[in-house]
């Protein structure tokens, strides 16, 4: 996690930087490299994304882009997963979807990796639903549990047996111990 | 930190085990230990207790306790700061508080290690707020900011010069910047 100093860079002229790798978030004007993600971290991610995708795609109900560049209300960040409703999935004349994203997702998912900041994750789930976003989820392989942050809410925290709130028109039903299940693959 | 599977250790016979160093916690039957503070973690936490029992302790008004175990609703916690106000804290005929303490703190302050679950620290704190705490403070070193948890409330991110919320009556007031420029030593 690479913090630069950058002083008065704005949003657009770090838009028109190279991407790096790890991705970069520009938050309360800084730039700010995501961490590398290990094993246990692409686990979740793929898995989560492939078991939404597999209820929502078929029905055109939403979609789930992993790594997807959302630039809102002055911040540009990528979430782990970023969850559309159809409807607002930006779509060119051939049907593909557009590349420049300019609103929050409506569901956002993070899975914390150990060297990376909670506040500054937490921070990025509340931005989003600041601005529009109806579900955020904060994953922590180390405990097991799911934080769950919806807007004008109190955050809960779900761990084992318990389900997942999810956005209300989806028709998924995971437990949290389903989700961390996904971390044995043999 | 260790995870023990304890099975059906009960929270009474969890604390008549000895005490462990770093400190145990009993979170939803399982025996959590602390991670071993580091350098910043103990250099803010005292300088916070200092600070708030600077300006609560003459008047009585409060008292901030590091490293108290709290035990209620069926958890035994150690928040890094336990702050008690002051007509709460049980005392015995000699002046001196009792040492087993069964509520709440009123405010609660934890401080992120890299090494501890933030989800696990965040359910900590809510476990207090739905007890009747009234405020919690999640200090993250490594984003430099204070996560707000108040009950019945959204969340709230504070960071640079930015007040940081405080408990109503008490008369101390602190930028999140003014709290991580305690870091700086010389």
């Amino acid at each position: 996690m690479v913090v630069a100093n950058t002083g008065p860079l704005t949003l657009e002229a770090f838009l028109a930087l190279p991407e790096t790798k790890p991705a970069s978030e520009y938050i309360n004007g800084q730039i700010i490299q995501k961490p590398m993600p290990k094993t246990r971290h692409s686990r979740l991610q793929s898995k989560l994304t492939e078991t939404i995708n597999g209820v929502t795609e078929t029905d055109q109900l939403a979609y789930a882009f992993p790594e997807l560049r959302c630039t809102f209300g002055g911040r540009s960040i990528i979430p782990d997963i970023s969850v559309f409703l159809w409807q607002n999935i930006a779509f060119d004349a051939n049907g593909e979807p557009l590349d420049d994203v300019r609103i929050p997702p409506d569901w956002v998912i993070e899975i914390l990796s150990p060297d990376q900041s909670a506040n500054r994750v937490t921070g990025n789930i509340l931005h989003c639903l600041k601005h529009g976003c109806q579900m955020g989820w904060l994953l922590d392989p180390d405990d097991r549990s799911v934080m769950i942050l919806q807007p004008q809410q109190p955050p809960e925290l779900v761990s084992g047996d318990e389900k997942v709130p999810m956005v209300g028109m989806l028709p998924l039903e995971l437990t949290v111990a389903q989700i961390f299940g996904w971390l044995k693959m043999k």
